[in-house]
Protein backbone atom coordinates (compact mmCIF):
# COMPACT_ATOMS: atom_id res chain seq x y z
CA UNK A 1 0.00 0.00 0.00
CA UNK A 2 1.62 3.92 -1.02
CA UNK A 3 0.86 4.82 2.30
CA UNK A 4 1.69 8.80 1.47
CA UNK A 5 -1.16 8.62 -0.97
CA UNK A 6 -3.68 6.81 1.90
CA UNK A 7 -2.90 10.05 3.61
CA UNK A 8 -3.51 12.54 1.40
CA UNK A 9 -6.54 11.31 0.75
CA UNK A 10 -7.97 10.45 3.89
CA UNK A 11 -6.90 14.09 4.85
CA UNK A 12 -8.91 15.61 2.01
CA UNK A 13 -12.12 13.52 3.60
CA UNK A 14 -11.14 14.86 6.98
CA UNK A 15 -10.33 18.44 5.56
CA UNK A 16 -13.88 18.48 4.00
CA UNK A 17 -15.98 16.68 7.19
CA UNK A 18 -14.83 19.44 9.24
CA UNK A 19 -15.26 22.54 7.10
CA UNK A 20 -19.21 20.67 6.94
CA UNK A 21 -19.28 20.21 10.68
CA UNK A 22 -18.79 23.59 11.49
CA UNK A 23 -21.51 24.96 9.22
CA UNK A 24 -24.68 24.68 11.80
CA UNK A 25 -22.61 27.31 13.75
CA UNK A 26 -22.43 29.77 11.05
CA UNK A 27 -24.82 32.44 12.18
CA UNK A 28 -22.79 32.85 15.27
CA UNK A 29 -20.22 34.96 13.02
CA UNK A 30 -17.34 35.70 15.12
CA UNK A 31 -17.42 32.93 17.12
CA UNK A 32 -17.63 30.48 14.27
CA UNK A 33 -14.60 32.33 12.41
CA UNK A 34 -12.16 31.92 15.07
CA UNK A 35 -13.47 28.24 15.92
CA UNK A 36 -13.17 27.36 12.08
CA UNK A 37 -9.41 29.44 11.50
CA UNK A 38 -8.01 27.35 14.06
CA UNK A 39 -9.40 23.99 13.04
CA UNK A 40 -8.83 24.25 9.70
CA UNK A 41 -5.61 26.03 9.20
CA UNK A 42 -3.82 22.64 8.20
CA UNK A 43 -2.63 19.75 10.17
CA UNK A 44 -1.99 16.01 9.15
CA UNK A 45 -4.89 15.17 10.64
CA UNK A 46 -3.38 11.89 12.19
CA UNK A 47 -5.71 11.75 14.46
CA UNK A 48 -8.98 11.61 12.54
CA UNK A 49 -7.61 9.21 9.78
CA UNK A 50 -6.38 6.50 12.84
CA UNK A 51 -10.28 6.69 13.82
CA UNK A 52 -11.37 6.12 10.47
CA UNK A 53 -8.78 3.51 9.46
CA UNK A 54 -9.37 1.17 12.39
CA UNK A 55 -13.37 1.37 12.00
CA UNK A 56 -12.85 0.27 8.20
CA UNK A 57 -10.21 -2.11 9.78
CA UNK A 58 -13.75 -3.97 10.90
CA UNK A 59 -15.38 -4.25 7.24
CA UNK A 60 -17.20 -0.52 8.14
CA UNK A 61 -18.27 2.24 6.27
CA UNK A 62 -16.20 5.57 7.29
CA UNK A 63 -18.73 7.50 6.75
CA UNK A 64 -20.33 6.13 9.53
CA UNK A 65 -17.24 7.52 11.74
CA UNK A 66 -16.76 10.81 10.50
CA UNK A 67 -18.40 12.64 13.11
CA UNK A 68 -16.21 11.18 15.75
CA UNK A 69 -13.20 11.53 13.88
CA UNK A 70 -13.74 14.81 13.28
CA UNK A 71 -14.68 15.71 16.83
CA UNK A 72 -11.53 14.13 17.86
CA UNK A 73 -9.72 16.68 15.72
CA UNK A 74 -11.66 19.26 17.32
CA UNK A 75 -10.04 18.35 21.22
CA UNK A 76 -6.78 18.81 19.92
CA UNK A 77 -7.21 21.92 17.64
CA UNK A 78 -8.77 23.14 20.56
CA UNK A 79 -5.77 21.99 23.73
CA UNK A 80 -3.68 23.81 20.79
CA UNK A 81 -5.52 26.91 20.60
CA UNK A 82 -5.32 27.11 24.95
CA UNK A 83 -1.33 26.37 24.89
CA UNK A 84 -0.38 29.18 22.79
CA UNK A 85 -2.37 31.88 24.76
CA UNK A 86 0.05 34.04 25.79
CA UNK A 87 -0.94 33.46 30.07
CA UNK A 88 0.04 29.37 28.79
CA UNK A 89 3.12 29.05 25.49
CA UNK A 90 2.79 32.28 24.34
CA UNK A 91 3.37 31.09 20.53
CA UNK A 92 2.31 33.42 17.81
CA UNK A 93 2.40 31.16 15.50
CA UNK A 94 1.02 27.41 14.86
CA UNK A 95 1.17 25.62 11.07
CA UNK A 96 3.67 28.50 10.27
CA UNK A 97 0.40 30.95 10.06
CA UNK A 98 -0.81 33.42 12.85
CA UNK A 99 -1.78 31.79 16.27
CA UNK A 100 -6.11 32.05 16.46
CA UNK A 101 -5.19 34.90 19.67
CA UNK A 102 -2.76 36.40 17.27
CA UNK A 103 -5.55 37.08 14.71
CA UNK A 104 -9.03 37.23 16.97
CA UNK A 105 -7.19 38.63 20.41
CA UNK A 106 -6.86 36.24 23.37
CA UNK A 107 -10.43 37.00 24.89
CA UNK A 108 -12.20 35.09 21.68
CA UNK A 109 -9.36 32.80 21.19
CA UNK A 110 -9.97 31.27 24.77
CA UNK A 111 -13.92 30.98 24.34
CA UNK A 112 -13.06 29.53 20.47
CA UNK A 113 -11.24 26.81 22.19
CA UNK A 114 -13.60 26.28 24.69
CA UNK A 115 -16.57 25.73 22.43
CA UNK A 116 -14.76 23.45 20.17
CA UNK A 117 -14.42 21.17 22.81
CA UNK A 118 -18.03 21.39 24.10
CA UNK A 119 -18.54 20.84 20.25
CA UNK A 120 -17.06 18.03 20.49
CA UNK A 121 -19.03 16.56 22.88
CA UNK A 122 -22.06 17.91 20.81
CA UNK A 123 -21.10 16.10 17.88
CA UNK A 124 -19.95 12.52 19.81
CA UNK A 125 -23.75 12.52 21.71
CA UNK A 126 -26.03 13.35 19.04
CA UNK A 127 -28.98 11.42 19.18
CA UNK A 128 -28.96 11.05 14.76
CA UNK A 129 -26.37 8.53 15.80
CA UNK A 130 -28.61 5.99 17.43
CA UNK A 131 -29.91 5.35 14.06
CA UNK A 132 -26.44 3.39 13.47
CA UNK A 133 -24.81 2.43 16.55
CA UNK A 134 -25.92 0.97 19.80
CA UNK A 135 -26.87 3.36 22.66
CA UNK A 136 -24.46 1.70 25.06
CA UNK A 137 -21.56 2.18 22.69
CA UNK A 138 -21.74 6.01 22.03
CA UNK A 139 -22.28 6.27 26.13
CA UNK A 140 -18.80 4.84 26.60
CA UNK A 141 -17.58 6.61 23.35
CA UNK A 142 -18.37 9.99 24.83
CA UNK A 143 -16.96 8.75 28.19
CA UNK A 144 -13.45 8.17 25.99
CA UNK A 145 -13.78 11.58 25.11
CA UNK A 146 -14.20 12.72 28.32
CA UNK A 147 -11.49 10.58 30.21
CA UNK A 148 -9.17 11.48 27.74
CA UNK A 149 -9.65 14.94 27.34
CA UNK A 150 -9.18 15.79 31.18
CA UNK A 151 -7.36 15.59 34.36
CA UNK A 152 -6.34 12.09 33.60
CA UNK A 153 -5.60 12.98 29.57
CA UNK A 154 -4.67 16.30 27.86
CA UNK A 155 -4.97 18.23 30.76
CA UNK A 156 -3.17 16.24 33.16
CA UNK A 157 -0.35 15.85 30.70
CA UNK A 158 -0.33 20.21 29.99
CA UNK A 159 0.31 20.34 33.59
CA UNK A 160 2.63 18.23 34.31
CA UNK A 161 4.49 19.17 30.83
CA UNK A 162 4.16 22.95 32.95
CA UNK A 163 5.62 22.35 35.87
CA UNK A 164 8.74 20.24 34.67
CA UNK A 165 11.52 21.30 32.78
CA UNK A 166 15.21 20.33 32.16
CA UNK A 167 16.12 22.64 34.79
CA UNK A 168 14.74 20.24 37.22
CA UNK A 169 15.60 16.61 38.24
CA UNK A 170 13.39 14.45 35.38
CA UNK A 171 13.70 11.02 34.43
CA UNK A 172 12.16 8.27 32.04
CA UNK A 173 9.23 7.90 33.65
CA UNK A 174 8.14 11.37 34.13
CA UNK A 175 8.23 12.42 30.25
CA UNK A 176 6.28 9.03 29.91
CA UNK A 177 3.45 10.20 32.02
CA UNK A 178 4.10 13.76 30.02
CA UNK A 179 4.16 12.24 27.03
CA UNK A 180 1.15 9.18 27.38
CA UNK A 181 -1.37 11.86 28.80
CA UNK A 182 -0.11 14.82 26.28
CA UNK A 183 -0.09 13.31 22.93
CA UNK A 184 -0.99 9.48 23.62
CA UNK A 185 -4.42 9.57 25.28
CA UNK A 186 -5.53 11.05 22.01
CA UNK A 187 -4.54 9.22 19.27
CA UNK A 188 -5.08 6.19 21.53
CA UNK A 189 -8.90 7.83 21.96
CA UNK A 190 -8.91 7.90 18.18
CA UNK A 191 -7.89 4.37 17.49
CA UNK A 192 -10.46 3.07 20.58
CA UNK A 193 -13.21 5.05 19.23
CA UNK A 194 -12.84 3.42 15.83
CA UNK A 195 -12.83 -0.30 17.38
CA UNK A 196 -15.71 0.50 19.97
CA UNK A 197 -17.42 1.60 17.34
CA UNK A 198 -17.30 -1.25 15.38
CA UNK A 199 -18.05 -3.71 17.92
CA UNK A 200 -15.14 -5.28 18.86
CA UNK A 201 -14.99 -6.93 22.02
CA UNK A 202 -13.14 -6.03 25.42
CA UNK A 203 -9.69 -8.14 24.87
CA UNK A 204 -9.43 -6.15 21.10
CA UNK A 205 -10.79 -2.79 22.48
CA UNK A 206 -7.54 -2.94 25.14
CA UNK A 207 -5.09 -4.47 22.29
CA UNK A 208 -5.86 -1.53 20.20
CA UNK A 209 -5.91 1.27 23.25
CA UNK A 210 -2.45 -0.26 24.06
CA UNK A 211 -1.35 0.24 20.35
CA UNK A 212 -2.45 3.29 20.08
CA UNK A 213 -0.59 4.49 23.51
CA UNK A 214 2.77 2.96 22.57
CA UNK A 215 2.66 4.94 18.96
CA UNK A 216 1.25 7.90 20.80
CA UNK A 217 4.49 8.34 22.95
CA UNK A 218 6.65 7.19 19.85
CA UNK A 219 4.63 9.89 17.77
CA UNK A 220 5.63 12.55 20.59
CA UNK A 221 9.64 11.36 20.59
CA UNK A 222 9.74 11.37 17.10
CA UNK A 223 8.43 15.00 17.24
CA UNK A 224 10.82 16.07 19.32
CA UNK A 225 13.46 14.50 17.86
CA UNK A 226 12.73 16.41 14.73
CA UNK A 227 12.55 19.47 16.84
CA UNK A 228 16.18 18.84 17.99
CA UNK A 229 17.12 17.73 14.08
CA UNK A 230 15.20 19.69 11.42
CA UNK A 231 14.97 22.09 9.40
CA UNK A 232 12.13 25.31 9.64
CA UNK A 233 12.23 25.18 5.69
CA UNK A 234 11.51 21.48 6.29
CA UNK A 235 8.96 20.93 9.29
CA UNK A 236 7.20 24.09 8.49
CA UNK A 237 7.55 25.57 11.91
CA UNK A 238 10.05 26.51 14.39
CA UNK A 239 12.70 24.39 15.47
CA UNK A 240 14.93 23.85 18.46
CA UNK A 241 11.67 25.44 20.58
CA UNK A 242 12.18 21.99 23.40
CA UNK A 243 16.09 23.40 23.76
CA UNK A 244 14.67 26.99 24.07
CA UNK A 245 11.86 26.44 26.66
CA UNK A 246 14.04 23.82 28.47
CA UNK A 247 11.24 21.49 27.62
CA UNK A 248 11.36 17.98 29.58
CA UNK A 249 11.93 15.17 26.12
CA UNK A 250 13.27 12.37 25.88
CA UNK A 251 15.88 14.13 23.75
CA UNK A 252 16.78 16.35 26.48
CA UNK A 253 17.46 13.15 28.93
CA UNK A 254 18.70 10.36 26.24
CA UNK A 255 19.74 12.56 23.06
CA UNK A 256 18.80 12.05 19.50
CA UNK A 257 20.28 8.82 18.62
CA UNK A 258 18.85 7.10 21.60
CA UNK A 259 15.41 8.83 21.17
CA UNK A 260 15.47 7.35 17.74
CA UNK A 261 16.03 3.94 19.32
CA UNK A 262 13.01 4.59 22.14
CA UNK A 263 10.61 5.52 18.92
CA UNK A 264 11.27 2.69 17.25
CA UNK A 265 11.15 0.08 19.90
CA UNK A 266 7.97 1.79 21.20
CA UNK A 267 6.50 0.87 17.46
CA UNK A 268 7.71 -2.81 17.72
CA UNK A 269 5.80 -3.22 21.30
CA UNK A 270 2.77 -1.35 19.64
CA UNK A 271 2.50 -3.79 16.97
CA UNK A 272 3.05 -7.00 18.74
CA UNK A 273 -0.53 -5.95 20.46
CA UNK A 274 -2.30 -6.20 17.75
CA UNK A 275 -0.43 -9.36 16.20
CA UNK A 276 -3.58 -11.65 17.57
CA UNK A 277 -5.91 -9.92 15.13
CA UNK A 278 -3.62 -10.92 11.81
CA UNK A 279 -3.78 -9.25 8.65
CA UNK A 280 -7.05 -6.86 10.07
CA UNK A 281 -4.83 -4.03 11.26
CA UNK A 282 -2.22 -4.07 8.03
CA UNK A 283 -3.21 -0.28 7.53
CA UNK A 284 -3.05 1.01 11.13
CA UNK A 285 0.45 -0.59 11.41
CA UNK A 286 1.32 0.57 8.30
CA UNK A 287 0.76 3.94 9.66
CA UNK A 288 2.35 3.74 12.87
CA UNK A 289 5.64 1.89 11.04
CA UNK A 290 5.46 5.09 8.69
CA UNK A 291 5.35 7.97 11.29
CA UNK A 292 9.36 6.30 12.18
CA UNK A 293 10.24 7.27 8.57
CA UNK A 294 9.53 10.95 8.99
CA UNK A 295 13.08 10.84 11.11
CA UNK A 296 14.30 9.61 8.29
CA UNK B 1 -42.95 25.48 52.66
CA UNK B 2 -39.65 27.68 54.45
CA UNK B 3 -37.76 28.23 51.28
CA UNK B 4 -34.21 29.47 53.46
CA UNK B 5 -34.31 26.13 54.77
CA UNK B 6 -34.63 24.24 52.45
CA UNK B 7 -32.39 26.14 50.07
CA UNK B 8 -29.92 25.92 53.24
CA UNK B 9 -30.30 22.24 53.78
CA UNK B 10 -30.22 21.42 49.93
CA UNK B 11 -26.59 23.85 49.96
CA UNK B 12 -25.13 21.45 52.39
CA UNK B 13 -25.98 18.07 50.23
CA UNK B 14 -24.65 19.32 47.04
CA UNK B 15 -21.78 21.35 48.55
CA UNK B 16 -20.79 18.12 50.37
CA UNK B 17 -21.61 15.86 46.91
CA UNK B 18 -18.69 18.40 45.25
CA UNK B 19 -16.02 17.94 47.37
CA UNK B 20 -16.86 14.03 46.92
CA UNK B 21 -17.06 14.35 43.62
CA UNK B 22 -13.35 15.60 42.88
CA UNK B 23 -11.88 12.91 45.37
CA UNK B 24 -10.70 10.41 42.31
CA UNK B 25 -8.42 13.50 40.97
CA UNK B 26 -6.70 13.83 44.43
CA UNK B 27 -3.37 12.68 42.65
CA UNK B 28 -3.28 15.16 40.57
CA UNK B 29 -1.93 17.49 43.46
CA UNK B 30 -2.09 20.88 41.98
CA UNK B 31 -4.87 21.12 39.40
CA UNK B 32 -6.90 19.01 41.72
CA UNK B 33 -6.49 21.82 44.39
CA UNK B 34 -7.05 24.69 41.70
CA UNK B 35 -10.35 23.17 40.47
CA UNK B 36 -11.35 22.28 44.31
CA UNK B 37 -10.83 25.59 45.11
CA UNK B 38 -13.38 27.38 42.69
CA UNK B 39 -15.94 24.72 42.60
CA UNK B 40 -15.86 25.03 46.71
CA UNK B 41 -15.32 28.70 47.26
CA UNK B 42 -19.26 28.88 48.07
CA UNK B 43 -21.93 29.99 46.05
CA UNK B 44 -25.64 29.63 46.13
CA UNK B 45 -25.49 26.10 44.63
CA UNK B 46 -28.79 27.24 42.47
CA UNK B 47 -28.46 25.22 39.48
CA UNK B 48 -28.09 21.61 41.48
CA UNK B 49 -30.48 22.38 43.71
CA UNK B 50 -32.91 23.09 40.68
CA UNK B 51 -31.93 19.74 39.59
CA UNK B 52 -32.73 17.89 42.54
CA UNK B 53 -35.78 19.26 43.18
CA UNK B 54 -36.82 18.84 39.47
CA UNK B 55 -36.30 15.36 39.86
CA UNK B 56 -37.88 14.79 43.29
CA UNK B 57 -40.84 15.99 42.00
CA UNK B 58 -41.61 13.20 40.11
CA UNK B 59 -41.17 10.99 43.60
CA UNK B 60 -37.84 9.92 42.80
CA UNK B 61 -34.70 9.52 44.80
CA UNK B 62 -32.47 12.76 44.86
CA UNK B 63 -28.93 10.78 45.52
CA UNK B 64 -29.51 9.42 42.10
CA UNK B 65 -29.16 12.74 40.43
CA UNK B 66 -26.45 14.18 42.43
CA UNK B 67 -23.58 13.26 40.08
CA UNK B 68 -25.48 15.73 37.24
CA UNK B 69 -26.47 18.40 39.18
CA UNK B 70 -22.41 18.38 40.25
CA UNK B 71 -21.57 18.16 36.90
CA UNK B 72 -23.50 20.95 35.72
CA UNK B 73 -22.39 23.31 39.17
CA UNK B 74 -19.04 22.62 37.39
CA UNK B 75 -19.73 24.01 34.10
CA UNK B 76 -20.98 26.75 35.54
CA UNK B 77 -17.49 26.96 37.61
CA UNK B 78 -15.75 26.51 34.58
CA UNK B 79 -17.20 29.48 32.90
CA UNK B 80 -16.30 31.55 35.93
CA UNK B 81 -12.69 30.94 36.30
CA UNK B 82 -12.33 31.62 32.13
CA UNK B 83 -14.62 34.84 32.64
CA UNK B 84 -12.53 35.87 35.66
CA UNK B 85 -9.31 35.58 33.47
CA UNK B 86 -6.88 38.46 33.22
CA UNK B 87 -7.28 37.87 29.14
CA UNK B 88 -11.25 38.55 29.66
CA UNK B 89 -13.07 39.89 32.63
CA UNK B 90 -9.68 40.34 34.71
CA UNK B 91 -11.77 39.81 38.16
CA UNK B 92 -9.25 40.07 40.79
CA UNK B 93 -12.28 38.67 43.64
CA UNK B 94 -14.85 36.18 42.98
CA UNK B 95 -17.22 35.46 46.29
CA UNK B 96 -15.04 37.86 47.75
CA UNK B 97 -12.29 35.84 47.75
CA UNK B 98 -9.28 35.67 45.40
CA UNK B 99 -10.22 34.40 41.84
CA UNK B 100 -8.33 31.33 40.56
CA UNK B 101 -6.16 32.92 38.82
CA UNK B 102 -4.52 34.83 41.70
CA UNK B 103 -4.53 32.13 43.84
CA UNK B 104 -2.93 29.73 41.19
CA UNK B 105 -1.62 31.50 38.64
CA UNK B 106 -3.32 32.06 34.80
CA UNK B 107 -2.04 28.94 33.15
CA UNK B 108 -3.16 26.86 35.70
CA UNK B 109 -6.78 28.59 36.25
CA UNK B 110 -6.91 27.80 32.35
CA UNK B 111 -6.67 24.46 33.04
CA UNK B 112 -8.66 23.97 35.92
CA UNK B 113 -11.47 25.23 33.71
CA UNK B 114 -11.02 22.96 31.00
CA UNK B 115 -10.27 20.11 33.35
CA UNK B 116 -13.86 20.82 34.80
CA UNK B 117 -15.41 21.12 31.77
CA UNK B 118 -14.22 17.56 30.75
CA UNK B 119 -14.76 16.31 34.16
CA UNK B 120 -18.15 17.12 33.87
CA UNK B 121 -19.06 14.97 30.87
CA UNK B 122 -17.05 12.45 32.15
CA UNK B 123 -19.12 12.50 35.44
CA UNK B 124 -22.61 12.55 33.29
CA UNK B 125 -21.45 9.84 30.86
CA UNK B 126 -19.95 7.38 33.62
CA UNK B 127 -20.81 3.84 32.59
CA UNK B 128 -21.66 3.58 36.71
CA UNK B 129 -25.08 5.20 36.04
CA UNK B 130 -26.29 2.72 33.54
CA UNK B 131 -27.47 0.54 36.53
CA UNK B 132 -30.20 3.48 37.68
CA UNK B 133 -31.03 5.37 33.64
CA UNK B 134 -31.95 4.15 30.02
CA UNK B 135 -28.87 4.75 28.22
CA UNK B 136 -31.04 6.37 25.68
CA UNK B 137 -31.54 9.07 28.48
CA UNK B 138 -28.18 9.19 29.71
CA UNK B 139 -27.26 10.23 26.18
CA UNK B 140 -29.81 12.94 25.70
CA UNK B 141 -28.42 14.44 29.16
CA UNK B 142 -24.77 14.77 28.00
CA UNK B 143 -25.72 16.17 24.38
CA UNK B 144 -28.18 18.63 26.41
CA UNK B 145 -25.05 19.26 28.63
CA UNK B 146 -22.75 20.37 25.59
CA UNK B 147 -25.84 22.17 23.78
CA UNK B 148 -26.13 24.74 26.66
CA UNK B 149 -22.14 24.91 27.49
CA UNK B 150 -21.34 25.61 23.47
CA UNK B 151 -21.95 28.02 21.36
CA UNK B 152 -25.83 28.28 21.31
CA UNK B 153 -25.24 28.35 25.13
CA UNK B 154 -22.83 29.71 27.84
CA UNK B 155 -19.85 30.35 25.13
CA UNK B 156 -21.95 32.38 22.88
CA UNK B 157 -23.40 34.51 25.55
CA UNK B 158 -20.14 35.24 26.79
CA UNK B 159 -19.11 36.06 23.33
CA UNK B 160 -22.46 38.49 22.64
CA UNK B 161 -21.76 39.94 26.42
CA UNK B 162 -17.88 40.99 25.22
CA UNK B 163 -19.45 42.59 21.83
CA UNK B 164 -22.20 44.31 23.16
CA UNK B 165 -21.75 47.42 25.36
CA UNK B 166 -24.38 50.09 26.32
CA UNK B 167 -21.61 52.46 24.01
CA UNK B 168 -23.31 50.71 20.91
CA UNK B 169 -26.87 50.20 20.10
CA UNK B 170 -28.62 48.13 22.53
CA UNK B 171 -32.19 46.76 22.51
CA UNK B 172 -34.40 44.25 24.56
CA UNK B 173 -33.78 41.67 21.88
CA UNK B 174 -30.19 41.70 21.64
CA UNK B 175 -29.84 42.18 25.87
CA UNK B 176 -32.82 38.92 25.95
CA UNK B 177 -30.76 36.56 23.85
CA UNK B 178 -27.32 37.00 25.98
CA UNK B 179 -29.30 36.69 29.21
CA UNK B 180 -30.89 33.79 27.79
CA UNK B 181 -27.50 32.18 26.45
CA UNK B 182 -25.11 33.09 29.41
CA UNK B 183 -27.51 32.49 32.11
CA UNK B 184 -30.81 30.94 31.16
CA UNK B 185 -29.22 28.22 29.30
CA UNK B 186 -27.19 26.25 32.30
CA UNK B 187 -30.50 27.21 34.86
CA UNK B 188 -32.60 25.43 31.76
CA UNK B 189 -29.95 22.88 31.69
CA UNK B 190 -30.55 22.15 35.57
CA UNK B 191 -34.19 21.77 35.55
CA UNK B 192 -34.48 19.87 32.10
CA UNK B 193 -31.34 17.42 33.36
CA UNK B 194 -33.92 16.62 36.24
CA UNK B 195 -37.20 15.96 33.71
CA UNK B 196 -35.29 14.28 31.34
CA UNK B 197 -33.30 11.31 34.25
CA UNK B 198 -37.05 11.29 35.84
CA UNK B 199 -38.42 10.05 32.32
CA UNK B 200 -40.98 12.98 31.97
CA UNK B 201 -42.53 12.80 28.59
CA UNK B 202 -41.54 15.14 26.06
CA UNK B 203 -43.97 17.85 26.56
CA UNK B 204 -43.53 17.80 30.19
CA UNK B 205 -39.96 18.61 29.23
CA UNK B 206 -40.51 21.06 27.13
CA UNK B 207 -42.39 22.64 30.04
CA UNK B 208 -39.96 22.73 32.07
CA UNK B 209 -37.26 24.07 29.83
CA UNK B 210 -39.31 27.02 29.17
CA UNK B 211 -39.56 27.29 32.54
CA UNK B 212 -36.09 27.19 33.34
CA UNK B 213 -35.70 29.94 30.44
CA UNK B 214 -37.58 32.42 31.48
CA UNK B 215 -36.72 31.74 35.16
CA UNK B 216 -32.98 32.09 34.03
CA UNK B 217 -33.39 35.57 32.26
CA UNK B 218 -35.41 36.85 34.92
CA UNK B 219 -32.24 35.48 37.88
CA UNK B 220 -30.19 37.76 35.58
CA UNK B 221 -32.04 40.56 35.21
CA UNK B 222 -32.61 40.34 39.78
CA UNK B 223 -28.89 40.25 39.19
CA UNK B 224 -28.51 42.89 37.32
CA UNK B 225 -30.59 45.06 39.86
CA UNK B 226 -28.95 44.01 42.80
CA UNK B 227 -25.15 45.12 40.99
CA UNK B 228 -26.68 48.54 40.59
CA UNK B 229 -28.99 48.85 44.09
CA UNK B 230 -27.16 46.62 46.73
CA UNK B 231 -23.84 47.64 48.85
CA UNK B 232 -20.95 44.95 48.48
CA UNK B 233 -21.47 44.33 52.27
CA UNK B 234 -25.03 42.83 51.74
CA UNK B 235 -24.04 41.45 48.54
CA UNK B 236 -20.98 39.92 49.07
CA UNK B 237 -18.91 41.07 46.47
CA UNK B 238 -18.71 44.76 44.39
CA UNK B 239 -21.57 46.56 43.19
CA UNK B 240 -22.09 49.09 40.27
CA UNK B 241 -19.59 46.92 38.13
CA UNK B 242 -22.17 46.54 35.11
CA UNK B 243 -22.24 50.11 34.76
CA UNK B 244 -18.26 50.88 35.40
CA UNK B 245 -17.99 48.15 32.79
CA UNK B 246 -20.78 49.26 30.38
CA UNK B 247 -22.35 46.00 30.62
CA UNK B 248 -25.38 45.76 27.93
CA UNK B 249 -28.45 44.93 30.64
CA UNK B 250 -32.09 45.39 31.09
CA UNK B 251 -31.17 47.91 33.74
CA UNK B 252 -28.70 49.98 31.27
CA UNK B 253 -31.65 50.14 29.14
CA UNK B 254 -34.82 50.37 30.88
CA UNK B 255 -33.57 51.63 34.55
CA UNK B 256 -34.42 49.96 37.74
CA UNK B 257 -37.80 50.10 38.46
CA UNK B 258 -38.71 48.48 34.61
CA UNK B 259 -36.33 45.85 34.91
CA UNK B 260 -37.82 44.74 38.34
CA UNK B 261 -41.31 44.62 36.46
CA UNK B 262 -39.83 42.42 33.76
CA UNK B 263 -37.74 40.06 36.22
CA UNK B 264 -41.91 39.55 37.95
CA UNK B 265 -43.30 39.60 34.84
CA UNK B 266 -40.59 36.54 33.34
CA UNK B 267 -41.46 34.46 36.74
CA UNK B 268 -45.23 34.60 35.98
CA UNK B 269 -44.78 33.39 32.47
CA UNK B 270 -42.24 30.86 33.52
CA UNK B 271 -44.79 29.39 36.17
CA UNK B 272 -47.77 29.47 33.39
CA UNK B 273 -45.62 26.73 31.61
CA UNK B 274 -46.16 24.58 34.75
CA UNK B 275 -49.53 24.78 35.40
CA UNK B 276 -50.85 21.86 33.35
CA UNK B 277 -48.65 19.84 36.15
CA UNK B 278 -50.91 20.79 38.74
CA UNK B 279 -49.68 20.54 42.14
CA UNK B 280 -46.47 18.40 40.60
CA UNK B 281 -43.85 21.40 40.74
CA UNK B 282 -44.85 22.81 43.70
CA UNK B 283 -41.31 23.65 44.96
CA UNK B 284 -39.39 24.89 42.05
CA UNK B 285 -42.21 27.26 41.56
CA UNK B 286 -41.35 28.42 45.17
CA UNK B 287 -38.22 28.47 43.96
CA UNK B 288 -38.82 30.77 40.99
CA UNK B 289 -40.76 32.96 43.83
CA UNK B 290 -38.24 33.05 45.99
CA UNK B 291 -35.84 34.64 43.72
CA UNK B 292 -37.63 38.26 43.07
CA UNK B 293 -37.69 38.58 46.75
CA UNK B 294 -33.85 39.08 46.24
CA UNK B 295 -34.43 42.51 45.19
CA UNK B 296 -36.84 43.68 48.22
Amino acid sequence: MDITKYLEEKKKVIDSALESSLIPLKEHSILYAAMAYSLLLGGKRIRPILAITTYSASGKNEADILPFACAIEMIHTYSLIHDDLPIMDNSDERRGKSSCHKVYGSDMALLAGDALLSYSFEMASNPIHRNLFDEKLLLEVVNNFALSSGVKGLVGGQVMDMISSVDEEINEETITYIDRLKTASLISLAIRTGGILAGVNESEKLALSRFGENLGISYQIIDDVLDETSSPEILGKETQQDKKNKKATFVALFGVEKSKNIAQELILKAVDFLKPYNNKYTTIIELAEFTLGRMK
